[in-house]
């Protein structure tokens, strides 16, 4: 048995995107309860295959299967199986011994305790949060009674990890981690993750490591850190659109539509999201957003000049006041010497200022998709950052349509 | 140890997107080469959590991580570990006894063989699929030698999972799964995923078992199979459309772009994907696809008639022959009692015929998303099935624009 605490989660029989949602829903829970996961398991409705997962030398499996069906059945087997009791006919069929977890309108969850062990089973497929709240919080607080650890991730994005890593090697000083903290940096699809990770006799304890770190290694990466509280980047930009009451609309051509449904994501974007166009023809782009033929036959749709009258062009036909356009070859094909795979152009118009930057990225389609999806949220924000506070800026005017 | 061959694959200390796709990839390349993973785990570079990991009881486990840093020390050092063998600091600091998998311009992936149990260390970040090819389908098929065990997965869109248990049962009749095969339905994210997995003396006895039950299940599926190999939905889709050589174009409100990116995922997607437009305004629905003041008031932004306007309105606007348009309430916010958070309208035109359809779909905003696109899709790859194959229908006649 693990002596410090370790969780771990284990996902059962269904396959694709919202498994995925719902257990990220549950590490972000258990971390804010001072016990990250130091696993997630992915199996399809295999008996054998649980018990194998069930075995782990961990102090909490959290087990997330549909409660209906083959797989329900598989857990509530396995469970009892791993904890040695049988099933209790008389109450659904749950292992003796085990408390539901009741909340409204939601499907029961139950939790076994075993020994040094416990085991949490939660229905796949509701809403998790009030009973993420209202019991697994409690329940895993109380098992880490007189134990602090804390956990921070500090999402940087337009600096690579190598810089990261160099400015880190500052702090931590030639003799490695300092402390009861451990700092590192890690690669993220398009980002880098500073994780902080501080131990101490109690949980108070524990949270004083860490914001006392956190402080000096916010000061270290400044304005590349765009998200201390696992907030998604184009939330971060949402609210500083909403804040300067901006509103916001995209031209794409290499993302195909990317770039507007993680904007979208963010419940509320209606408020600064105007539109999105998807340009993928020339004729889209001469069409809908005014790209001039003469900057098409002089530059080619792959450049600096296009993703600039891109962004205009946006901007003018939506009347909004931001405008984000990207233009590139996601690949495998199209790529030529001059401008291969993965070379991605970005324009960026504000109130009728107009940037564009030059990328080249390395990985398959999605991956570049991805990473030009990332690189233009971040060159707004840091537009909008540079640009002061809210409340710094003159009052906004009418929209001069840029030309 | 596991008398049948096990796997599993362990992604280690990479967070996103491109590492669940890695992940994808190995497991595809397992199932080819019959030994499909039981389980996928992921983990951050912690190298208790990995040690777990590699104690599983299973015949071969295959580590992702990145060969470089903190993760490639973590995973050599728990790999010898784990066979009980050294570091070779002659060899790249390897396991003695690691074979090397070499091939040109990817870094070298390396296999380590301990009694009955095999671990495979593949580089994340790069490209796999020849590594995969070049090694890891032959030394699967080796140790696999004599024994069979074939897999396939039917994928379904458009009926829900107790339907298809419905016509399974049918073909399982009352005395339960047939033979040495067993099918399964499993729900999956907008669709659901018909699993075969046949055993057999041999691989080929394995494989005959398998043909024989596809082609019979097959047959009770029909047009509401889209896939058996593994294809994606906006792949056959795009299929369906180049052999017709039919274009589109899409008008997104409620997805956001998600329906754009996904077309756009499929390397070759520019021809037939002319473009899309994300309408969230509904100035923007007017000025863009010219949907009618009228049937806004009338009707309201998410409505059958708004569907289909913005259907005919992008096909007029690009001249492409299919139009597809989803409105819909993807929440949290915005429900109301006639339409509440769920409600989704998608309108189809195919060379100016227009129809549309209203869906209520469950799950939070990223789920409603995600199943709009989907069943926008499936009308679409319905609609271009009916229509007969390729060569059955008429020349292709000058678009005619509806009205």
């Amino acid at each position: 048995m693990a002596v410090t605490p370790v969780a771990q989660i284990v996902s059962v029989g269904v396959a694709g995107g919202a498994a995925d949602e719902q257990v990220a829903t549950v590490a972000a829970a258990l971390a804010r309860a001072g016990l990250p996961a130091a696993s997630r398991v992915f199996i399809e409705d295999d008996e054998a295959a649980l018990e194998r997962a069930l075995r782990a030398d961990v102090s909490l499996t959290i087990v997330l299967a549909d409660p209906g069906g083959s797989a329900g059945e598989i857990v509530r087997r396995a469970v009892a199986g791993t904890a040695n009791v049988r099933l209790d006919d008389h109450r659904a069929s749950l292992p003796r011994g085990a408390a539901l977890w009741k909340v409204a309108d939601a499907e029961p969850a139950w939790a076994l305790e075993a020994g040094s062990r416990a085991f949490v089973v939660l229905p796949l497929g509701g809403s998790l949060e009030r009973t993420l709240e209202a019991h697994l919080g409690p329940f895993v607080r109380a098992r880490l009674a007189g134990r602090g650890l804390a956990l921070r991730v500090l999402r940087v994005v337009g600096v690579g990890l190598s810089a990261i890593d160099g400015r880190l090697a500052d702090w931590r000083g030639p003799a490695g981690p300092a402390g009861e903290i451990e700092v590192s940096a890690v690669p993220a699809e398009g980002e880098v993750w500073v994780r902080l990770r501080a131990r101490g006799a109690t949980p108070a304890a524990a949270a004083e490591t860490l914001a006392s770190a956190e402080g000096k290694i916010s000061a270290l990466l400044g304005d590349d850190c765009y998200s201390c509280d696992d907030e998604s980047l184009e939330r971060v930009v949402g609210q500083l659109l909403a804040a300067r009451r901006l509103t916001l609309a995209v031209a794409e051509s290499c993302t195909g539509g990317l770039l507007g449904h993680r904007l979208t994501n963010v419940p509320g974007s209606s408020m600064y999201f105007e539109r999105g166009v998807v340009v993928y023809s020339n004729r889209a782009k001469e069409e809908l957003l005014g790209v001039p033929a003469a900057v098409l036959r002089a530059h080619g749709a792959v450049s600096g000049p296009c993703a600039e009258a891109m962004a205009s062009g946006i901007c003018r036909a939506s009347g909004s006041d931001c405008g984000l356009a990207i233009t590139g070859i996601a690949g495998p094909e199209g790529g030529t010497p001059a401008k291969p795979v993965g070379t991605v152009f970005i324009g960026l118009a504000v109130r009728g200022a107009v940037t564009s930057r030059r990328f080249q990225f390395a990985g398959d389609r999605a991956s570049v998709k991805w990473q030009s999806a990332q690189m233009a949220l971040d060159m707004l924000r840091r537009r909008l950052l540079s640009d002061g506070p809210p409340g710094a800026e003159s009052p906004r005017p009418v929209l001069d349509p840029p030309r």
